[in-house]
């Protein structure tokens, strides 16, 4: 329909890009999206059609896409010193900086901070903290690493592994000792005649179960996402982490909570595991922490996990791991402002303030004779298609539902993601009430649309 | 000596970061340098110290820490689109671009595309690109991955893997099926009485035998750095590359460059594969491509790799891999920029003018006699320490003199990288004869200070 003149951009991109994520016959048939600028939480393409970004980019670019002091910020930091690394006892000053603020705005009464490049990086480097500190203490056998079906925890082999969805058997993924507990998502996993409470009991008991059959000592830690994202923006069933979190602690397992979407706002408090009450023994934090403006993780220690990582470390006078980019002063000096902008300039604000707005405007179209749930915390909700919602009965595979609302969505300016029969919104936080209103307006006539079509 | 009082720098650095690939006795012995901004190939700590940074950052600056058009370029696409993904059929038209850039100056008739945020997440993704191609193409028992000792790939669990270094045992790593080949380091490895032709032919064999015992239907890919980099600086036996590819060819596996030190200019060419003679099917680049002022990977896939992978991905609709800030429109226009810079800019140029002085300094070093071996290529090199020339026996290790020269290079304002027993320089592709003097004078000293307090 668009882009598919042999020297239009379109043609241009699939030249020479290898895609990922992308779904090809969507692009064979509609073509690639080339984006030139954004105006707050619009992108504009080459064609010059503007568009609502309800994704936030990907779920990062949190202050819009032309935040003047995000820019600002950027430009004064790469006039003052536009690269460096952290190894060999040097960083620079903005490092040290982001890595007191950090400790300073973490769950933690103090903190220790070890940066990456991305969440896949921050969550393949905890399992290698992981391995290190057990070998360490004398317990290498102790290497399996407990996550949930549904979870995202990135793409590095490991961190694949981690992720519970089934594409990764595509890579032969996941590795052996990478076990996935079940998704406690109550209303689709919830059996005939189950309260919310005993479901949560149930998942508890089966973490209680695992735990026995493989063995506390062959267990090296547990990664969870406070509210799954990629995973369709699942929060967990009422007092899971209450449940499960006694049980780690009495067989020492480690437990992590991989805040790189919740991080920084994005459920209504700083941090998802304040929003579900339990405290990790460490946090992976990326995407919100730069405001999408620049590619960053970060590794944060509790007290704990720092004193035992230190002895290890200490004990072979060194820890030999490190990306060349980690604790890149730009990057850091972008995060200072990014924890900035959203804790103190009104975005962490906005996202408390209109988060009734968006839970009434989420609850509305779960009203759809289509839309089986409405879930989400804060500023992250998603509507899940049924073909019968009596039954929670899912539309059949090849119709694909959601790529055909979130395809309607995109004819009318608005960026939404399908995820699985779900459509994921989860927009800046500073959206307003007026674009807050187009987002749901655009969506529902794109439901009304697909579902007149499949039903 | 430095750093040590409780609000000093150093200390608010200990404090809240946990630091990698650092040596804990040197940074408990004299502090923490922080740095805050540079000058050309110098950077400046907090305490106003200059120091001529000939280790280019980590390989990566190579266009010095202050270059002007570099700095213009970041700040203008701040202003004009500062973040983006390219998922889902969409991408900025910074990322169309250098991807089309990057498919020119390759060595490749064509090439596609795949970015990352690091070298190590290049090439975690290009052992699963091998895994799921294989797979889909009905050979899932390719899985091996061949490397060599001494290599250097990462740090994800499974780039570390491929990593030829035995720090990696403290992780429990390298996982099975990461195959670690001899070390094509002629001076070290070759035996009495044998040729430098010989020693080659004895690496060919081994790669030979090691396809035969293994079971070329088990192996997914080889992977080589034309000079290993962090191994030490090693170029490998002459006729080396010449002598594998053949073989590797034969059995149909694939030959993948890491050019993440080697690629744009580092060794007089714009790749390592160019200067060595050698055709691989793809190429990891990062450092380099943004001139270390972004963190961006990308994996470059010949013509053969391209159609094939398209092909498996084209069967399962998607290539269900990718990271948040792959493509970012900011590290591409920065790649842009830094790829015109060293090749059109007079970068490179420079290394290739400099490259006799260089040659001519490194030898003259070489003459010491506690230096057995000077070894380069371009503007990288390495003075290897020895505790008697003609044995080539090398110093006790609990003496630590590689740790020593870099620490009294330190002292007088000259950082160079200490690895094993080796001395090695990789000096910004800015430097002038004036810098490059005081680069080998200062060194000068300080290996007459270390070698006078330990021989």
């Amino acid at each position: 329909m668009t882009q598919h003149g042999p020297n239009s951009w379109g043609a241009r991109a699939a030249a020479h890009s290898f895609y990922g994520f992308t779904d090809l016959p969507t692009v064979a048939e509609r073509g690639t999206i080339v984006v030139t600028h954004g105006e707050g939480p619009y992108i504009v393409d080459t064609e010059g059609r503007r568009y609502l970004d309800a994704n936030s980019g990907l779920w990062n670019m949190v202050a819009g896409f032309d935040h003047p002091g995000m820019i600002e910020a950027a430009q004064a930091q790469y006039a003052r010193f536009p690269g460096y690394h952290a190894f060999f006892g040097r960083m620079s000053d903005q490092t040290v900086m982001l890595s007191e603020k950090l400790s300073e705005v973490s769950p933690f009464e103090s903190a220790k901070v070890f940066y990456t490049n991305s969440g896949s990086e921050a969550n393949d480097t905890m399992v290698k903290m992981l391995w290190f500190l057990w070998a360490s203490e004398g317990q290498p056998q102790r290497r399996k690493i407990l996550t949930r079906k549904n979870a995202y925890h990135g793409v590095t082999a490991v961190s694949a592994s981690m992720t519970g969805k089934p594409y990764n058997s595509v890579f032969g993924l996941p590795f052996d000792g990478f076990i996935h507990l079940s998704c406690p998502h109550y209303w689709r996993e919830g059996r005939e005649g189950e309260s919310e409470a005993q479901f949560t009991q149930r998942m508890a008991d089966e973490l209680e179960e695992t735990i026995a059959r493989e063995g506390a000592e062959t267990i090296a830690g547990f990664f969870a996402e406070p509210v799954m994202g990629a995973g369709g923006v699942i929060p967990p069933s009422a007092g899971y982490f209450q449940a499960i979190e006694p049980i780690l602690r009495r067989h020492g397992i480690p437990i992590i909570s991989d805040e790189v979407i919740t991080g920084f706002g994005r459920t209504g408090n700083t941090w998802g595991c304040e929003t579900y009450d339990f405290m990790p023994d460490a946090i992976i934090s990326s995407k919100n922490l730069t405001a999408g403006f620049f590619p960053m993780g970060a590794v944060i220690l509790g007290p704990e996990l720092s004193d035992r990582m230190g002895r290890a470390a200490e004990k072979i006078e060194e820890f030999p791991h490190g990306f060349t980019a980690s604790g890149h002063p730009v990057g850091c000096a972008i995060a200072l402002k990014a924890i900035d902008v959203v804790m103190n300039g009104g975005l962490a604000d906005n996202v408390k303030r209109l988060t009734p707005r968006f839970e009434a405007g989420m609850a509305r179209l779960a009203e759809h004779p289509h839309i089986g749930e409405w879930r989400g915390r804060g500023f992250m909700g998603a509507l899940e298609a049924v073909a019968d919602k009596a039954t929670k009965t899912p539309f059949e595979g090849h119709l694909s539902v959601s790529e055909r609302i979130a395809n309607a969505c995109t004819d009318q300016g608005l960026i939404c993601r399908p995820l699985g029969q779900s459509i994921v919104l989860c927009p800046p936080f500073i959206l307003t009430e007026g674009q807050m209103d187009e987002m749901f307006a655009k969506l529902e006539a794109a439901l009304d649309k697909v579902f007149a079509e499949v039903a």
